[in-house]
C-alpha cells in the first residue's frame, strides 16, 4: 500500500495525500504520496515539508456506521444492558471532518453538547457476508473519531430513543488525524484510547476492553448487506462522557480524542 | 422539469429515463426522455413503447431517512409515547431496490421479516436549516416505498432499540413505480396510501393523518446538517404492520405499497 499514516494537507494551493512522518510544535512532517485510496498509494520523491493544518484523512464516506454501548464499564455508567447483537445506529456523510476543525454547533443542539472518543475503523473494500476470521483483511486503516453529540435530541422523550439524529449534524464526526494502515495495527484491541477536554483526561481506556470486537463488528455490518469501501466505523464509546457527570460542552471548548502511537483530533466547539 | 412520473427502464440493452404514461395488463407505458436528475429533463421525439419491468426510479442516494411512529393510530398500536420532535433513523444506499424487484431474505432475517408502506420523498436539491414553509421548494417528487424490516433485529432485547440494523440488508427499500413530480403533488398530505400482502388489503391510510408533515420532515432533516439532493425520505407508516398482529411475511409473499394516483411497488419475498 506504500503509507503508514495517511493524511491530506493543502500545499502551494492543492490538497494532496501524504504520510505522516512526525508530530511536534512546529506541525507535521509530510512527505507527499501519489495514488488514492481506491487505487493505493506509492511514494514520491518529494522532500518532506512541515504543515500547520491536516485534513480529514478521506475527502469523503458512504456513510458513518456507529457502535453503542460498546465498552462494559460505560454499559454499566448508562445502566444500559448488553443486547445480544451490537447496538448499530450511523450518521450520514457529512459529518465527517478533519482531525482540526472547529465543530458548529447549531443552537438547537448546545444545551446539552457532548464527546465519544473513539476508535474509528475505515473499511478498504466492499464487504458483504464476512466472517469474523476474515473480516479483518477488509480494513484500510485506523483512525481516531469523536462521534459529537448533542444530547437534548438523544433523550427518549425528545427523539423516541433513536440515537442516530442527535449525532448527524454537519462536522459531528471529525476523524484523523491520520489512517493508521491496517499493516501497522495487526490487532485493533491493543490501542490506548484517552480524551480529553481543555487538556483534562475525560476518558482512559484500552480497546481491550470492547465488548464487540472490530472483528465481530464488520462481520455484524456486512450480514446481508453491502458494507462499502470508505464506510467509516466508529466503534463506541469508553466510559466518561459527559452525559452521566452532567458535565456538558461549552462555546471554545476543545476536545481531543487521542489514540497512541497514532496521534489525535483536536477540535474546538463554536456555538453558532 | 418536463415529466409527471419519473421511470427508469432497460430497452436495446439500454438504460433510460422516461415518463409513465399508462400502466395495464400487458405493461408499462413509458416516453423516453433525454436528461438527468440533476440538470432536469426534457421530452424526446421517441414513440412511446410498452415495457414489462421498471428499474427503481433514482439509480443511487446519498442515504434513505426514515420517520418511526408517524401515524397516530400507528403509535396506539406500538403503544410508542410521540416524542417531541420526530423519530430518525436511517438506511444506507444500497437499501434501495426496484418497484418490481425481488427482495433477498439473509436466513438470519427470516424469522420476523415485515412490511411498511410509506410515502416516500425525494430530495431535489441540498437544504441545510431550510423553515417549513420552504420545505416542499426542496422536492423532486414522491414515490411509494416498502420499509422492509427484519423485526427479530429491531427488538430492544436483539439490538438496543435502535431501528436502523434491522431495515438495512441490502434492498429493503424498494420503491417505485415513478417519482410523481412535486409540480403534479400540491399538498403531499392528501394522499391515499395502501399496503397489501398476497392482494389482501393490511394497511389503508390516508396521509393526512401523519403526525409530522413532509414540510416538518424537511425541516427537522435538514437542522443545523446537509439534506442531499437525491436523498430518499421514508415519512413513516401508518397502523396494520404484522408485527403487532403476529404475522410475518413467509417465502414468496408479495407486498404492494401504492399511492393512489402514482401506482404501486410490488415485491416477492425470497428467502435465501
Amino acid at each position: 500500500m506504500g503509507f503508514r499514516k495517511l493524511v491530506r494537507y493543502e500545499y502551494d494551493g492543492n490538497v494532496h495525500y501524504g504520510d505522516l512522518l512526525e508530530t511536534s510544535d512546529n506541525g507535521f512532517k509530510v512527505v507527499k504520496l501519489s495514488g488514492n485510496i481506491t487505487d493505493g498509494f506509492s511514494a514520491t520523491e518529494s522532500e518532506p515539508i512541515t504543515v500547520k493544518k491536516l485534513l480529514c484523512p478521506l475527502e469523503n464516506t458512504p456513510i458513518v456506521q456507529c457502535v453503542g454501548v460498546n465498552y462494559r464499564q460505560h454499559a454499566t455508567e448508562a445502566k444500559m444492558p448488553v443486547p445480544e447483537y451490537p447496538v448499530i445506529f450511523s450518521k450520514p456523510s457529512d459529518t465527517l471532518a478533519g482531525p482540526l476543525d472547529d465543530i458548529p454547533v447549531h443552537p438547537d443542539a448546545s444545551p446539552m453538547m457532548d464527546f465519544e472518543g473513539e476508535l474509528t475503523v475505515v473499511i478498504g473494500r466492499d464487504a458483504k457476508n464476512v466472517s469474523e476470521s476474515e473480516a479483518l483483511d477488509y480494513v484500510f486503516g485506523y483512525t481516531a473519531g469523536n462521534d459529537v453529540s448533542a444530547r437534548n435530541f438523544q433523550l427518549k422523550d425528545a427523539a423516541g430513543g433513536q440515537f442516530g439524529y442527535s449525532k448527524s449534524f454537519d462536522a459531528f464526526a471529525p476523524i484523523g488525524p491520520a489512517i493508521w494502515s491496517a499493516k501497522e495495527v495487526p490487532n485493533p484491541q491493543t490501542l490506548q484510547l484517552t480524551t480529553r477536554v481543555n487538556g483534562e483526561v475525560r476518558q482512559a481506556t484500552n480497546t481491550s476492553d470492547m465488548i464487540w470486537s472490530v472483528q465481530q463488528i464488520i462481520a455484524h455490518l456486512s450480514r446481508g448487506r453491502t458494507l462499502k469501501s470508505g464506510t467509516v466505523i466508529m466503534t463506541g464509546t469508553p466510559s466518561g462522557v459527559g452525559f452521566f457527570q452532567k458535565r456538558f460542552l461549552k462555546d471554545g471548548d476543545i476536545v481531543e480524542v487521542e489514540i497512541e502511537g497514532l496521534g489525535k483530533v483536536s477540535n474546538k466547539m463554536v456555538f453558532v
